[in-house]
């Protein structure tokens, strides 16, 4: 039977997939939309996904009959629908709404080694980028600070490049140095990125639950979090370079990590 | 003498100043703008400044002392004028008119030891990031093919945080397979950056005169560029990831370079 092929910016279904721009809705609502084919395949595989959302014009496309075997609701919208609801502006014409995948602290912390603490990481890019390191390194889990860019920011899901399901994320809504507290009494050892004055990265020895702490691109860590880290740990820069993009300093301590392991 | 106060988009300077966003007018000028405090401060430190922008808000900071005794050009814009020639929606109200500065590139080639060749790298996030952290770990070149989005574009500009004075850049016109063939003969190894089947990175060895070799976001490296390479060379990921974002790749491949020197 063909869909129904929706046209109008009133549809409930075009006016909802509009909304999840807004963080409160997704908070509510505990949805996403990814867009893009890698990472709706990936949303699919990662069985987040819930609803398949195409343009008309990718349903003429080969890739169609695959998403129509995955037996989940699809819905076809016109290519200006599909514009409307995009972040992008060429959009491949697929998008996912998912489910937030909901992790339990204390499982997480007795399943991984390696995690990252992010507090009040704020930029969009940056946040997908981690993201898609941590996967790609290794990192089995990431907790970021109420006060981060929130993971299913549009940018941020973009950023990842199809990682957003590859590595267990809480986002915590407490005050944050008691859950690094918990994670220590976890057997975590944390260790801060600091730009200067801790430890050469390259001399860190990294042993045992391993946790990488990263702060707000302009004002680091803070004083209270500083003081809760075992180590500070320092990447080396050339005289008259103040700081590295936090994107690469947090790449920079997981691979060592992922190197010494 | 107080300074007159430009109020006009009509202004022959104000015109110039926006008329900069477009590459054809930098390339044919010379000048390009950088913007912010720790930009522009960094400009006058290494000489490429040649005129100083301000909001008239910004000739009441006490910043505008230290930038009046560099005896250089000022030109105060009111704040909307100077919200009409800049790139960012909460401007410092501070901008500096550079001269791009020209290297040669034997003259390059025989300075340093560890250089960076971008081949297409077009998305101005990712060029910025790579020149500040070539900057950090010490690569004295980066040699850009025809292709790469140019480096004094506005976006590139702010994403190197007053780097891109810190490394010397030589943006290609010709050939880039000519000139990774002129490298080659000046003794540099080249390595390139490959997603998959090369030499793991960290059990790589640079010896010598290094050159890191780094392909477009999408596409990676062409054919004949690999050809030209001696090594390829592997970040290791975990299965289901494809691949790393091209700044973090980069910083990875750069910062084991500078760790084995």
């Amino acid at each position: 039977m063909a869909n129904e092929i929706i046209t109008s910016k009133n549809n409930d279904i075009v006016k909802f997939l509009v909304s999840l721009s807004d963080k409160n809705v997704r908070q509510k609502s505990g949805c996403y939309l990814t867009e893009g084919k890698r990472s709706v395949f990936e949303s699919f595989e990662e069985k987040v996904a819930t609803q398949i959302i195409v343009s008309l014009s990718f349903t003429k496309s080969k890739d169609y009959s695959i998403v129509k075997s995955w037996k989940l609701p699809v819905t076809v919208l016109s290519d200006a629908m599909f514009q409307h609801i995009s972040e992008t502006k060429t959009p491949q014409g697929i998008s996912a709404l998912c489910k937030v995948k909901k992790y339990d602290l204390q499982a997480l912390l007795n399943e991984e080694n390696a995690i990252l603490l992010l507090e009040d990481v704020r930029d969009p890019g940056n946040m997908g980028t981690v993201i898609r390191t941590a996967a790609a390194a290794g990192f089995g889990g990431i907790i970021a600070s109420d006060g981060c860019v929130d993971v299913y920011n549009p940018k941020v899901v973009r950023s990842t490049v199809g990682c957003l399901f590859k590595t267990k994320i809480i986002q915590c809504k407490g005050d944050f140095l008691n859950i690094s507290d918990e994670i220590k009494h976890k057997g975590f050892r944390l260790y801060a990125a600091h730009p200067r004055g801790g430890k050469n990265l390259f001399d860190t020895e990294f042993g045992g639950k391993t946790a990488i702490v990263l702060g707000n691109e302009a004002n680091g860590l803070s004083n209270g979090m500083l003081k809760q880290c075992d180590s500070l740990v320092t990447i080396s820069m050339e005289k008259g370079v103040e700081s590295l993009n936090a994107s690469v300093a947090a790449a920079l301590m997981m691979y060592e990590v992922r190197r010494k392991k």
